[in-house]
């Protein structure tokens, strides 16, 4: 029996200004700051549980320290490291409690570049007293939180030279599965679209054909309810006076999005609403070829392009 | 390794009145008309893949044939029937086919009374081709389905005199996890609220105080997306001259619900917004005492406990 | 020419406690507390220009001062007082100023026992500059009102024993049009639904059949978008602590309703979604017998029975 | 006292080809064909009463026959033709039913170049009764409609060379208000947004700054209630093929939109919602200034300058 991972737990980015960046995560869209360590910000979701599903330090560039997963059992910690061994992949170990919150965990470098790391315990700090909710089901009581928050972390986009070799390497090392993929009308293949537990798109892997470019993460997606909260959102941005990256849906995962980036660390952050679960196990993936449709957005047209290296 | 169950897939009722009961849920609902084959009608939700996820069967009697769930691996059908043996479980096989869709299955009765089946494959037929989406990830157009109708099978809620032997017996012998629970001020267990795969709640387990009576299965819930759409479904079942059983809030499960019934057969369906996933393996049961609500309903009232034995 | 009025504008209530009453109008309900004087609070929605819709003054009782109408032009001031002379009704002129915001004005008792109040010229303050949204045609930027808060004043609904003399009354003197109505099977009239400026449904008059009973205001209604605002309403409520008199769709009006009371005085306010606008002048009056559905509610029930005399 | 309009009522188009233009207005946008006269199809949006807010007739070019307004009393069609004659402008009478479902009316031909008609009363006939709704303040069943039907008419947007001089005709002449302006930095006005009753924008008149083209009609807009509807609108042109101008909103009226314009003739129809009302019988001018925001969308990007001459 392989290993499986459970789900995308949390990235942790850096940023040359903490407190620059905090106006944008925590004052502007609405993260809850769960502690601070340091030049360390934890920072998680209104409707998540853990101890953070961001981590945000201070550093001398804008990057990426590592993308972190949560695996499905404590003892497939150990059998992954094994799999990476065999693949001469280096792991580091991080004692608990390094990462604020979160148990015994690793690091390693994927084949193409990106960086990643495997855990499995991460606490679940309850907020405090007088903003909690009622609901025991529930962390914050929403009349304490700003009312664009987004809801849990959904997924990162991840771009990348050798994005085939980096999906294989998911799907055969670490047993991700493709939910769909979009190949180009001369047969290669431009985003493949993987989850790590098999229920929701986790990681969409696109191609960067600027092979100069260094592997990347394009942005981290979070759930939010209708599109009207991405309108909501959007005006609270306007009133902030921070730029968006414009507003629509995808075909691929039919996800509503909502694009907007940290002024300081140029980190972005997907608002994103609808799209699908699956739930069987018997999940035929969905195929495009480019000319399917017109356009891989269904409504509204989206030019992002820009990266932050790591 | 123990055999694990995908989730909750489809439940198999019977009506007195076929074409009666298929004006509530085809054309009143929405429920897709997937296939026919003689007193039997498959029907599917707008956003399902799958052949059905209810089988409507006309009998003497209003009841419930059997409740289906998917096995996660095909080979844990055969590891499940070797559970059930070794508890004096019979099965009984059921052909690939004879259910319309379905895949080799077997069904059996659990210990204390429900009527439950086990299969692993469903096919997954496209819907007529002037209804299809152009969107691959998405069967029917909108343009042509119900627009109350709902989008995907959730939960179902069961009754049961001997609840909490069901709910031990979910838990170990078929490896169901409890999301959240529900007890009395004297200690006694009101509810368990179980899931099958570990993302949402799949099984409600009630008490029935009433001995006398049957196990039973409360309501079938399907899944909308907002407080609006449950208002809307409201507004259409009155323009049918349909009652209802009212809208509101769960406490337990934080759904959001509007409960309606099949006037020929009595079957309940709830349309069911809002609620969480758990992508946690370390999820903690929520576990609720009577006193820390006024009331179990959040929002709302809900006076609804006519059951259909089977 | 007749005169006519324009709008409701604004109520003045009283409160035994002004800063407990505040806890519930200002921090649950989030109205904006434009201006202070003295015992007088002036409050008004978040998506109003004029300086209250709301008054809330300290007194023994809770009470109703009086309710606030703006006349459709400045000297229809005068030629409404004719009129109220020509009843016998003395009118009592307040100086511009004296209700703080607020230009010349007149208050006066209906035949039936309510204090009304006429007036032209309200400011229209802007907020505080860190507040002030930067659309010109919006007053405060949402990202700095409670993300509950009602956007602006719709109607009064008033109890009356002799409601059918105060609607002819008003439908006479003061020009105001009946936009619904409902009559008992016994052919007695329960209540009407009046419109001051035709476009809208701005008084309704409802018949108290208990003569003992003084006229009374039964509440206050402000328009939100949806009817997840209303759930959204309803769970700031209970994360107050305050309790509700629930949520559901009027038929009459077609007004979506949460209904919630003031804990200190007993005031009543409505959130209010949906329904319809007015603007044919050749619109027929709605009539509604007993009997046409089988409850006055199209969705859920009400029962709410309370009033604060005045 | 000079006579007053009460609101925009009717646009009669031309289209080169009626069926195939049925086929966007009422096949895809939910438009409810009311009445059909040779080759004139009467049309009304889903919550209107009024037999029809659309006429639209077979011709040989795409065209805008007239821009019915609606008088707010009977008399006030003499007194606004005394004010024609006074500006040598003719009108032309039409005999009641000669537009099917209207009473007597007159045309004429706007200083610059619209086509305008001006009448009091319109029928307002019951829908078939089965698709009849049981509130007596609806026409039709929301069971029985196209799901993303706009609900009423709203505005028309008008483009002219001579925009100015149109605009100060429609205040001195025709006693409309405006509601909000827009002006370029050299102090030329680009848009004057108009109201016939003094409640909400009726009438953008924005100026053609190439002379040579002649006046014409933008848009017809008519409401819907969410952002989540502009973007089901647009998922149902999507699945008909037909192509969209885009979803956004607007800082002049708050308005959030989609624009979609029928493949046979270029009619534009606008989904609209939000926005605000104007009550106040006070309201003053919103005065944009270019520079005031950097665009004129506070939310996305619409380029659809074509138009349709008349």
């Amino acid at each position: 029996m392989d290993p499986e991972l459970a789900r995308l737990g949390h990235v942790a980015l850096e940023t040359p200004d903490l407190d620059g960046s905090l106006e944008f995560f925590r004052d502007a869209v609405g993260f809850e700051e769960v502690e601070r360590n340091g030049d360390t910000s934890y920072l998680r979701a209104v409707d998540e549980f853990d101890h953070h599903s961001i981590a945000l330090s201070e550093a001398d560039e804008p990057g990426v320290d590592h993308i972190g997963w949560q695996t499905r059992k404590p003892e497939y910690l150990g059998e992954f490291e094994e799999i990476l061994d065999e693949e001469d992949i280096d792991v580091t170990w991080i004692d608990a409690g390094e990462e604020l919150g979160q148990g015994e965990a690793f690091r390693f470098t994927t084949p193409t570049g990106h960086e990643f790391e495997f855990y499995y315990e991460m606490e679940k700090p309850d907020p405090p007293a007088e903003r909690r909710s009622k609901l025991k089901n529930k962390t914050y009581s929403r009349t304490t939180t700003n009312p664009i928050a987004p809801k849990r972390i959904d997924h990162v986009q991840l771009w990348d030279p050798a994005a085939n070799d980096f999906r294989e390497w998911l799907q055969e090392a670490l047993n991700f599965r493709v939910q769909e993929r979009y190949d180009r009308k001369d047969g290669s293949r431009w985003g493949t679209f993987l989850s790590a537990n098999g229920n929701k798109i986790e990681a969409a892997v696109i191609e960067d054909e600027n092979a100069a470019n260094d592997p990347a993460l394009h942005h981290i997606a979070y759930k939010v309810d209708t599109a009207d909260d991405l309108f909501d959102a959007h005006d609270a941005m306007n009133e902030h006076g921070i730029p968006t990256d414009g507003i629509g849906q995808h075909s691929i995962s039919r996800g509503k999005f909502l694009y907007v980036r940290d002024p300081v660390s140029g980190h972005r952050i997907e608002f994103n609403a609808g799209g699908y679960l699956v739930f069987d196990p018997e999940w035929e993936t969905i195929e495009w070829q480019e000319g399917d449709l017109e356009d891989r957005q269904w409504i509204g047209q989206i030019e992002s392009k820009a990266r932050v290296d790591y």
